[in-house]
C-alpha cells in the first residue's frame, strides 16, 4: 500500500464523511505532560470512524455489484455505518444483526434506511444469514474490520490527524477488530517520518495482545468489558500489518477505562464512547514514558447509551 | 456602548479567554428547517461563558483594586469564572457561597484557587457576607450578572459569533440573570445589520418574561428548574437593554430543555448543560417561525454533574 493510493482513497470518499476536528486541552496536557491531539470521530457521520471504512468499501464495487447490495453482520457502529454510506451512494444494505441487539441499536439502523436481517445470537447463526443474503440476493458481503478495503479507509482518519499535524511521535488507537488499528499504521508509515503507532486494549479481551506474543490469531474467552466495541478479535487481513508494525499494546483496567472516558467528558465537554477512552487511558497509564512527546490519540466514536453510563 | 469600546473590551480579555468554535449539523438543520450555528462556550475555559465577563470586570479594575482583590456570590458558574479569571490575572477572589452549596462546586472554585467564604443558604446573608468582604478587605465587588462590565465581556461571544456569521438572522441567548442576553444585544446592535435577539426561559422560572410584560423587575417565586443557571432575576443595569431590544423571550417547559439537551449530546456529541438547552428549545417550540432563517444559539455552558442526568 503505497502514499498515492492511499491519498486516492482519501479523496474517494471525502464528499461522504466529515473532516473531523482536531482538538487540545490545556488541562489534559497537564496532566499527561505531554501534548495530546485528539482526532475526534465521535463527530464523524454516524458518530464514529467505520464510515471512513464502510464508504470505501461500497464506492469500490462496480456498478453490477452496488445494484445488488452489500451486507455486513454487526450491532455496532459498522452495521449504522454501512447503512449510511449505503443510503448516501444509493445502494441497499442488509444488516445482519442478532434478535436480541438492543432496540436503540436497531433503530438507529432504520434512521439510515439499512435492511435488519435477525438472527440467533451466535457466531454461527449471523454467519450463515450473511451467507444467505450474498447468495439468495447477489450481494457484496463486507466485513466490519478484516476487510482491505475497510482497512483502507479506516487509515484515513490518521492521514488527516498527520496531515494537520505532521510531527506526532505517536498515535494511540484502541485495537478491537483490528481494522482502525490496521489503518492507522498504514498511513503513519505512509505520511509520517517517524510516527509509532500504540494501541489500548482492555485487560478484559485482550485477544490482540496475546496474538502478538504468540504469532497467531487469538481469541478471547469473555465479553466482559464496557468497551463493547473492542469485544472482536483480529483476522487475517489486519493482523499482518499489525504483527509487522504496531510499536505495541497496551493493556487497560475496567476502572481505567471509565476514568479516562469520565476525564474527556468533563474537561474537553464532548461525548466519547468507552471503546475510545481506551485509547486515551494507555497514554494515562503508561504517561512517563510519554512525557513531553508529541501523542495523537484516536476518539474512535460518540455512540454511547445515555440511559445506561457508567459513572 | 459602541463598536470601537465594545472592541477593545473584547481586544482585552482575548489573552485569558479561548475563541470558542462555532459548530453545525446537518441533522438539526434538518430538525429545525433553518441553518443552526452552535457557538461553543461549553468549551470556554472553566467551561462557560461567564469567564468573558469575570475577565473583563477584573481587568478594568486599577492597581490599586486589583491589589485588594474581588468579591462575588454564587455558587455556579460566576464562582468558578471569578476564581479563573482573577487566578490569570494574578488578583485574589473571594467567593460567598452558600453552606450547603455541593462539595462539586465548592472544588471547582477551589481548583482555580478562590477563596471560598461560606454563608447561610438565603439572599441576604449571602448579600452581608459578601459586603462585609469589600468593607474589610477593600476588595471589589462583582456581580455575576448586573454589572457593565460583566455585561460588556459576556457579549463578546456574540461579537465572535458574528464576526464569523456576519448574516445571522437570529441569536438565541438563555436568560436568568440577563448579563448573557444584555451583552448579546449589545453585540447584535454595534455589529450586525438586522440580527434580531431572541431569549429562552424555562417556564418555571419566568421572572424576565413577565418583567417584560410589566415593565418592572419580577422575580420568582419558585426555583423549580433543572436550568439552575436561569433561576435568578434581572438588574437595574440589564434590564434597560434587554427591555429596549430584545424581540422577545420564548417560554419551555422543563421536558423541552431536557429534550432539547439530550437531542444535543446525541446528536452532536458535546456536552451540553441544561441552562444551555433553553435557548435551542426556544428555537424547536416555535421552529415554523424560524423556518430557512440562520440562527446562532449561544451554548452558554457544559458544566454537569455527570452522576446527576435527567435521562
Amino acid at each position: 500500500m503505497d502514499k498515492a493510493t492511499l491519498q486516492n482513497i482519501h479523496n474517494r470518499i471525502k464528499p461522504y464523511i466529515h473532516k473531523t476536528p482536531v482538538l487540545t486541552s490545556k488541562l489534559i496536557d497537564e496532566i499527561c505532560d505531554a501534548n495530546v491531539f485528539f482526532k475526534c470521530e465521535n463527530f464523524q457521520k454516524m458518530g464514529a470512524f467505520k464510515m471512513r471504512g464502510a464508504a470505501n468499501a461500497i464506492l469500490i464495487l462496480t456498478e453490477a455489484q452496488k445494484s445488488k447490495g452489500v451486507v455486513t453482520h454487526s450491532s455496532g457502529n459498522f452495521a449504522q455505518a454501512l447503512s449510511l454510506a449505503a443510503k448516501q451512494i444509493g445502494v441497499t444494505a442488509y444488516i445482519v444483526m442478532p434478535k436480541n441487539a438492543p432496540q436503540v441499536k436497531k433503530d438507529a439502523v432504520r434512521t439510515y434506511e439499512g435492511i435488519i436481517i435477525e438472527c440467533d445470537s451466535n457466531i454461527k447463526a449471523r454467519e450463515d444469514e450473511a451467507h444467505r443474503v450474498v447468495i439468495e440476493k447477489g450481494a457484496t458481503f463486507i466485513h466490519p474490520s478484516n476487510d482491505d478495503n475497510v482497512i483502507h479507509g479506516q487509515g484515513t482518519a490518521a492521514i488527516e490527524l498527520l496531515e494537520e499535524y505532521p510531527n506526532l511521535d505517536y498515535i494511540f488507537t484502541p485495537v478491537g477488530g483490528g481494522g482502525l488499528l490496521a489503518g492507522t499504521l498504514l498511513a503513519a508509515i505512509n505520511f509520517s517520518e517517524n510516527c509509532k503507532v500504540i494501541a489500548g486494549e482492555p485487560k478484559n479481551v485482550d485477544d490482540a495482545y496475546r496474538s502478538l506474543i504468540s504469532g497467531n490469531i487469538e481469541k478471547n474467552d469473555s465479553t466482559n468489558t464496557i468497551a463493547d466495541g473492542l469485544r472482536t478479535h483480529l483476522g487475517d487481513r489486519n493482523f499482518p500489518i499489525i504483527k509487522k508494525h504496531v510499536e505495541k499494546i497496551i493493556r487497560v483496567e475496567e476502572d481505567e477505562i471509565i476514568y479516562a472516558m469520565k476525564l474527556i467528558w468533563e474537561r474537553m465537554k464532548i461525548i466519547i464512547e468507552p471503546s475510545s477512552a481506551v485509547a486515551f487511558a494507555a497514554v494515562l497509564k503508561q504517561k512517563s514514558e510519554f512525557k513531553n512527546k508529541k501523542i495523537g490519540v484516536l476518539i474512535s466514536g460518540g455512540n454511547v447509551d445515555l440511559s445506561h453510563l457508567p459513572f
